[in-house]
């Protein structure tokens, strides 16, 4: 089932990702084109604080221009490993440190064309200190209780498919 | 929060999605960059046949160059209605005509950069029928029983987002 390269052209090669369009060859002998964007791949961490709330970043979204409410989350540096970013990323938008990030899932968001996996974490054994973000990213924390978080999901207010997934591994882990 | 857009370059006109460089304001009255990948959405169903499997195409992803295991889905043609085109993508897929489809989620699976969203449904009334595949689209259908599927997840065989977030669906509405 395997889609060896035959040509490959490079698009165009940004910061955040590179893009390139692929001639393939098919399993049944022909040939088809596969516009791809490399990323370098992202984390995000399910943080549920003392007081049993979800911690949730607010910041608006240029590709669909609008607001979102997303778990901490960023992409990966290079050469960086996926468990020290997502420790990076938590502390730089929520200010706390934790004591071990436990892997829940790794996922593809744009399996068709996208090359970026995300790892997601949930967080154990917490610590608040200082929010220290990047110079171009403006967020806000916000905490939800587990029934607003719920309903959050049921009302479509969340859209991120990292925090779906997110909450309803909460949900799940609650029901066990 | 709104970053209003002061230069656009468009960078790729593709089949699959555009590529466009923003010039974008900041909240704090600075400018940053933002590259970005328009995409015209996509559809999934999540399908539980009457022996309750769930139905899972398994297909070649060159993104990542692996094969992977997901809900049925495919990319909104233009102008296309979101209900139509997962109507038509389950019957290609799968062969199967549903009775009514359910939207349970919408969801941009990569909000930091890509305005694809994807909109699921869970299928009801399910009637088989033949499959009718695109000439480029090679997949083979498999279906799996509950326990299958939640293993499937637990042990990270399943990386689609789309199909994380149905599984996880499904576990929760048999836990109500």
């Amino acid at each position: 089932m395997e889609e060896k390269t035959i040509e490959r052209e490079v698009i165009y090669e940004g910061k955040i990702f590179n893009v390139e369009k692929h001639v393939v060859s098919l399993p049944n002998g022909g040939t088809s084109v596969r516009e791809l964007v490399y990323h370098n791949g992202a984390v995000a961490v399910l943080v549920v604080d003392e007081d049993d709330r979800i911690v949730l970043v607010e910041q608006y979204r240029k590709a669909f221009e609008s607001m979102s409410l997303e778990i901490p989350a960023g992409k990966l540096e290079v050469g960086e490993e996926p468990l020290a970013s997502a420790k990076r990323e938590l502390e730089e938008e929520t200010g706390y440190t934790a004591e071990t990030l436990e892997k829940i899932f790794s996922f593809y968001g744009a399996p068709g064309f996208c090359s970026e996996r995300v790892d997601v974490y949930v967080a154990h054994g917490l610590t608040a200190g200082t929010m220290n973000l990047d110079e171009d990213e403006f967020l806000q924390v916000q905490r939800f209780t587990f029934d607003e978080a719920v309903d959050l999901l049921a009302s479509g207010r969340i859209t991120d498919a990292k925090t779906i997934m997110a909450i309803q591994w909460w949900q799940l882990s609650k029901l066990k």
